[in-house]
């Protein structure tokens, strides 16, 4: 099974693909989707709605992971947050693909072995598990580390409100 | 022209329809999408997406109104209501419709001619300037007042971030 995972903002979208099976993961591929700070909201939701539907185009994937909650933010900053990850929560339910949510600190205890690791660790183990000769770009390694707990725990029915 | 107000939510979303034009305004229409409890968000936000892109259809709007901030929420309902948002964002800009933000105090100001206007005042106001023989659902009303504040201040570039 393929999953995408996706770690959302409203300048930089990390995402992250792998095939997982009985016998373990495979890597697909990673990458980050940039939106222009100069634009205005609408405009940068639907640049990254159009570019999402073109990696669920090419790839396939059959379910989609992301990060639950975002602890220490104030209620402006999760406000954006939570307008870019509508977007990727709308664009995934138009595909069919079923959402699923991890908090952070899960998502580094799978990846990495305890729920306080840095991003650097994460990038780091990333590179290592994936196999990738430099390691991805933050955002990316994250949507990646996303996508591995997904392949881990897979927790799709898991969805809080 | 026509302007589409829209209050989202992550269980009722109000919209409302006015045509407006140097002449002063006409009511078209109002109302409320229901979204179910028990759906996860994707699905709710698919729910909503498909509801919008249907009135938008069927009535041609040019431009959509929301409200900005929300005031005195916390981060984990702005991070829902960013969701919506995010959503109502998307589905008007693959639709073409310019946004405009208006902030709470400044719909109110509009429409009831304060700034601290309660629920109640701005559904009996708007039910007197629309004509209605009843008085609006309060979302359905709220909506109505975001685009009649939209056609008094026709801020359509007006866009934070």
């Amino acid at each position: 099974m393929r999953i995408l995972g996706v770690d959302p903002g409203t300048r930089v979208v990390g995402y992250g693909l792998v095939d997982c099976s009985d016998a373990g993961f495979v890597y697909v591929e990673c990458g980050v989707i940039r939106l222009a700070e100069t634009d205005p909201m609408p405009t940068r939701l639907l640049t990254l709605a159009g570019e999402l539907a073109a990696i669920i185009g090419e790839h396939a994937p059959a379910e989609l992971a992301l990060e639950t909650a975002f602890h220490g933010v104030n209620a402006s900053s999760a406000l954006k947050l939570g307008q870019a990850r509508g977007a990727v929560m709308l664009v995934a339910a138009q595909h069919g693909l079923a959402v699923a949510e991890y908090a952070p600190a899960l998502i580094k205890r799978a990846v990495v072995g305890h729920g306080r690791a840095t991003k650097q660790e994460v990038q780091t183990r990333i590179a290592l598990l994936c196999r990738l000769s430099r390691e991805p770009a933050s955002d990316a390694a994250d949507a990646l580390a996303l996508a591995l707990c997904h392949a881990q725990l897979g927790r799709t029915g898991r969805r809080p409100a």
